[in-house]
């Protein structure tokens, strides 16, 4: 199907409720624990899902609208929670996240952005030209994505306890050798 | 980590809201849409979790504390729910999840296992002996597998319109060749 706004705007709305709900009164030994070298935990997601609001896909979308492919956008720091959330507890990075989200979504919403707007293009400084629809449908997946990641990292604690069913769970599949 | 039941209490708990606010105001063909032949939809998602709750942990759980190896489990429908959701909405499947899960988990509490308990054995009909233990474990793996599956479902929607991002975003992994 086609990334449509009203579409785009319902899944970015659900996002943060979503993460509240999967992580309530989990302890740390769930939220602080990833899957393997070099991966997120829980914790570390949603500090990261914070400076893409600030950094990334607003910013970005303002760049492609005033700028068009003159001015490419700036490097996102994929990493750069590992600094910024330090000494913060998850409930606070969880209410910052909603904060951002419900900020940055009046602003689309306030753009009211045409089919003209949709196809209007920016310059990735890795993956070259995408358009504003492009973004938008990666903000999507990109959220989709760290769902799934959460799961995962969660489901991964459980990965010798629950191992005798683990042909019947893809969340496992990464897990096996 | 080992599974401890307050855990297992909590991430159970957690999961139909979680869905509900995952699934929150989105038109069907997010909600109906799966990824690929034989895969499940959001929708379909909700309704194999309920058949789950009425016959497969806790009934399974029930054998194994009332019956032991002696009698194994009947096996599970992982597709019952083809014809068990039709005609609902997927509004009144997540009420159901939610009152089914509640209803469970108050039965799981009223059990008060004992460590002895969760060392207990069953014969499942295609795995073999499995403890309490790994079978309420599969359960907590069991519902993250689907939010997992579900947040794949919706990424999966948006697999062309986020296609220049997909490097960045392993739940897309499964759908390039």
């Amino acid at each position: 199907m086609s990334a449509q706004l009203p579409d785009i705007l319902t899944v970015l709305r659900n996002t943060p409720a979503t993460l509240t709900a999967m992580l309530r009164d989990l302890s740390p030994h769930w939220t602080h624990a990833n899957y393997g070298p070099e991966t997120f935990s829980p914790y570390d997601v949603v500090g990261h899902l914070i400076h893409g609001e600030k950094t990334d896909w607003i910013p970005r979308l303002k760049i492609i609208l005033e700028h068009g492919e003159s001015r490419p956008f700036e490097p996102f720091d994929r990493y750069a929670m590992y600094e910024l959330s330090k000494g913060r507890t998850l409930a606070d990075l969880l209410d910052e996240f909603e904060r951002c989200r419900a900020d940055n979504l009046a602003v689309l919403e306030g753009l009211k952005l045409s089919e003209v707007d949709l196809v209007k293009t920016g310059m990735h400084p890795a993956l070259g030209v995408v358009t504003a629809r492009q973004l938008l449908s990666a903000w999507v997946a990109h959220d989709l994505n760290h769902i799934h990641q959460v799961a995962k990292a969660m489901a991964y604690q459980y990965r010798d306890e629950a191992q005798p069913f683990s042909g019947y769970l893809g969340v496992m599949r990464d897990f096996l050798s």
